[in-house]
């Protein structure tokens, strides 16, 4: 094996501290590529335990450089997550902030944001597995603070938002449905290993839409033919259904 | 720490070999303790590892014994599993072959079958994600080939006789639908610590009755308000709703 080519420490004298140095565009670019390198590692299907030391040989720098730029090992994934993960933490915000109108609209894009970005970044649904919910560690706690937290901990309120403006029904409980949300939007990323070899699926552009439409679509209106629905519901179908049109 | 006491084997000259030995009752109760050992082990919320010398060791009986009447740990997990999901497949072939005509009824008993189980016994979920979803070697294609695809794999089968049936929409993906109900089936316990940070639920029995019901009703009807379901659907609404009554 090559030993990794080192790269000198921008201000060696400086304690060390995670984050994003202050320094020259050098320092930024082998952020960058440490960045680059554990997600080409995590890309692969047979990865198994990402050591800093093979993070930094294949960015081709030092492993010091882990923990000038990131501090440790957690503070990496916590990096690449927040690059990844940031733009749809925005976009369910955007949501939130939104007076928008239209029919189905909501629960449409936030799950075609999530579920666009799991199939794109395969190697974030692996490092949630791996390193969120197999693991106990302290990596779990900020995972759910700085993404969990902000990303389906928003959701009973959209959901409550969507349920006052008349489009979700007034029974539908908040927090069950942000879990089932979060399970449909998840669950087949977390589980593709299983998924594929079970459902004969692949997890191309075109399933990816076609699986965004579907579970918007079952979110929504149900599986259910609507001459079997319960009783109930049929029982207090009004002659014109058009109120809210 | 003390030494764990040993058991003899009951046939000591035998050539190991997995499954259930025809041995006597004391053989039995030694494979029975190191299940119970197994399942108490895993039932720990900071279970990190369990080595076969601790599930021994917990079992009071030597490692030997695992090899003996299980392989591996593999093996003792797989029989682990064989005892827990065994009633639960079961339950799913017999929605299969029943020629059942109540509305709702298969989902509905197939998600009870699935979560009551995961809810009482928390091993299950945590055994799938560090073997079968974090872990990448052999004990994930044993899970596949004699779990998942039993369990699972039956779905789309199922799905595709609700639709025969017209209790289901005619045009529901089965396959997708069936992801869909392994998702809203897994996910929460699967996902089980961070969904109890961030929505503040806990997997109680009233909770997860809750849940079954709450999947049962959105996979079957959604969560859409009557009133502002899609035009298409809305616009094809006859007089008559009762047909299938």
């Amino acid at each position: 094996m090559s030993r990794p080519s080192t790269a000198s420490p921008g201000k060696p004298g400086r304690k060390r501290r995670p984050g994003r140095p202050t320094g020259t565009a050098h320092t930024a670019a082998i952020r960058s590529a440490l960045l680059k390198a554990a997600r080409e590692l995590f890309a692969k299907r047979d990865f198994t335990a990402a050591s800093v030391r093979e993070i930094a040989a294949a960015a081709r720098v030092n492993p010091a450089m882990i923990h000038y730029h990131f501090g440790d090992k957690d503070g990496l994934y916590r990096a690449m997550l927040q690059e990844t993960l940031g733009p749809v933490l925005q976009k369910v915000q955007d949501l939130m902030d939104r007076s928008g109108r239209e029919s189905q609209t909501s629960i449409h894009d936030a799950l075609e944001a999530v579920m666009t970005m799991l199939a794109r970044e395969p190697w974030v649904a692996r490092l949630i597995v791996r390193e969120v919910l197999a693991e106990e560690g302290p990596f779990r706690e900020l995972f759910i603070r700085e993404f969990a937290a902000k990303g389906g901990g928003r959701l009973p309120a959209l959901l409550e938002r969507e349920i006052a403006s008349g489009r979700v029904r007034k029974d539908f409980d908040p927090t069950l449905g942000a879990l089932s949300f979060m399970s449909m939007a998840l669950f087949p990323f977390i589980a593709l290993p299983v998924a594929e070899k079970v459902f004969g699926i692949r997890m191309t552009d075109t399933f990816t839409r076609r699986l965004v439409e579907h579970s918007t679509r079952l979110f929504y209106e149900g599986a259910g033919h609507k001459s079997s629905r319960t009783r109930r519901d049929e029982s207090r179908s009004r002659g014109g259904s058009k109120a809210h049109g």
